[in-house]
């Protein structure tokens, strides 16, 4: 009598019971009002040395003007050089490293951009469209922010260097976070 | 020789080195990209046991989509019971407390709210315009959370209780930390 039982329990836990999470992954449905930020998902989307996790986003929890995500950058790693058409706020919760800035949009490219130190208990924030990267230069210690952005969900446009014009920046979207969820608009096939 | 010149540093220190903090106190010029939340103002701002930073705002840094404080709340104090027409996402750092929601917007007045426990490290956004209250009910910790909101400046509605219709609830704008640096728009005459 105890074989079939068990089977069944195994099959409610490797077939039913993932198929149950993948659905609800992506829906606001059944998420609690009050959430336990270490038990979010969070991965590195590719990025190595990333930890993301969307505490409050649009594509996962609803959000139509704000989105806030916690990101852990191990020593050394960094976002790519990147602009977004959103403002973008970042609280240093801890760690250090190096804001990367190039304030000139109205040029043709980026250009050699200022570096400003960030560090614990500091706070900054990305005029809209500048190109910027932020990178944990500490070789000891994680960097970890809170980054609030506006117009969600996030479009970025990535360069390969600071000297690679606007106009050859590569549009990522939906971004890796929100990729699982949020499908691209259908292509117009005329 | 040393009178004068005394009385001319104290001159400096009383009375021009107040009037320049004072001008620029609510200008964006002048201060660093990155900045440090410890040397930021805070103020009770007339609600005892209350700390308020605007990390980055709209009166006092420019922001025109998201606005950021961060508030700490000593044991029993609380937020009024008040609704605004933002979204906005709560980040729990330290303590706990009690968050108070009611989701019935629709009916005439708030009403008996719902009680959920918030506690460090957790996240909660409050929906558009449901009237709310936060709570430092622990009696032996700071409740201490970052708050997000869009549209900002905040325009808030404050209650005198739950079951006050929300018609007598009462526009206060600018909020408390928008008074000195946002002059509120000038009456119409006719």
């Amino acid at each position: 009598m105890s074989e079939p039982s068990l089977s069944f329990f195994f099959f409610f836990i490797f077939f039913l019971f993932p198929a149950i999470s993948d659905s609800s992954k992506c829906s606001i449905k059944g998420l609690p009002l009050v959430r336990n930020i270490s038990e979010l998902p969070q991965n590195d989307y590719g990025r190595g040395g990333l930890s993301h996790i969307t505490i409050a986003g649009s594509v996962l929890h609803g959000m139509n003007e704000v989105e806030v995500w916690l990101q852990t950058f191990s020593p050394g790693s960094r976002t790519p050089i990147h602009r977004h058409s959103c403002e973008e706020v970042f609280v240093v919760l801890r760690g250090s490293g190096t804001l990367y800035l190039a304030s000139s949009s109205h040029e043709k490219f980026p250009g050699k951009p200022q570096e400003y130190s960030i560090f614990s208990n500091s706070t900054f924030q990305i005029p809209v469209n500048d190109a910027h990267q932020v990178w944990n230069t500490n070789e000891d210690e994680d960097l970890q922010v809170l980054v609030i952005i506006s117009r969600p969900p996030v479009k970025v446009f990535i360069y390969d260097s600071w000297f690679m014009p606007h106009t050859a920046a590569k549009l990522k979207f939906p971004y890796y976070w929100d990729e699982e969820c949020l499908q691209p608009p259908p292509k117009d096939e005329l």
